[in-house]
């Protein structure tokens, strides 16, 4: 295991910075997080933020990245466990499933929430969105084509149609899902997209 | 046809003010549509829009609800075409996959974006959006719940959790949909949900 170096005092603090502002804006929006919200979230003054990032926007992206990595990261760890393509994509929604109760940052999908805090409003943010859904995307797709070359789906899946029901599906039930406070969405997606996946089997 | 009575000065600007900030609450959602913004849509002064409305919540209330009304009218003209439980199911998920070239309001649909905007954040505005949505399960639910007794459709159907997939599915397509200004996700959905739908017939 490689050493981590440790962290300069200053590079800590923007850490911690980052990590407290990924909840508030993702529970808040990036209209709705205020710089009082910042300051009580983070304990520091207007100045002890303002020393590590240039405007509200660029700690806006900074929390935005910190969030899409431990998701990332979250997914990675999952799809080390299973092998088979069908396996690999049910594991996909059940993870997705499961972030209600064990949520990466609070406020539900990231990438959900910062798609319709700026879409109409906000071009930076947005293509900081369009990056992580990209991803999103290409992950589902990559085991998808993967499955197909591997003989495990049917060749005439066109995986990135596969990839836009997926998707769709579990942000619409994670929307559901937290506009009533209540599981039975996203289970119910769970399960629908779990039939969806084995209709894909060669 | 019954007359409609003609509106008072003070009624045509309140009305005016409240179609005006539909559009606009829509697309910034209710904290990032500023005073400055809502007087530069509507051409009043503070004065002029606090003289109708108690506070910007009442504002986007009167706003959201003028939003659904207008939605709801557009499912209920739609609905009155198509007989067959089938046809109708079919007929809503058209009609909101056509709502991305033909909006009722600007900015998506007006029940995703409230509901993002204020799951964590404002008691008040989600519970209006709870309300929208109920409404929009109940529609499909009813339209379900009707061909089933018209022997159109499976009696083993739960009206609900097919309410939920349906829902789900088209959200999450608008918001992918409105992230890359492309209609292809919204394109997937419905071609999906349309095979979905065929698999509920008796």
């Amino acid at each position: 295991m490689s050493k981590t170096p440790a962290l300069s005092k200053a590079e800590a603090t923007k850490q911690k910075i980052v990590e407290q502002a990924a909840h508030l804006f993702n529970q808040q929006g990036f209209a709705g997080a205020s710089m009082a919200d910042l300051m009580a979230a983070t304990g520091l003054k207007k100045g002890g933020i303002y020393n590590h990032f240039a405007s509200k926007e660029e700690l806006a992206i900074a929390a935005f990245d910190y969030a899409i990595e431990q998701v990332q990261l979250r997914y990675r760890n999952v799809l080390r466990q299973e092998r088979h393509s069908l396996d690999r994509l049910i594991a996909i929604v059940h993870t997705f499933r499961d972030s209600t109760y064990n949520p990466v940052v609070q406020g539900g999908c990231p990438i959900l929430n910062l798609a319709i805090d700026s879409d109409d409003t906000n071009p930076v943010l947005r293509d900081r969105a369009k990056q992580a859904m990209d991803d999103w995307r290409s992950l589902i797709c990559k085991v998808i084509e993967r499955g197909i070359k591997q003989g495990e789906m049917q060749a005439s899946i066109a995986a990135d149609q596969a990839a836009s029901i997926i998707i769709s599906t579990l942000e619409g039930a994670m929307m559901m899902t937290k506009l009533y406070d209540d599981p039975i969405h996203l289970e119910r997606a769970a399960q629908h997209l779990s039939q969806f996946i084995k209709t894909m089997e060669a």
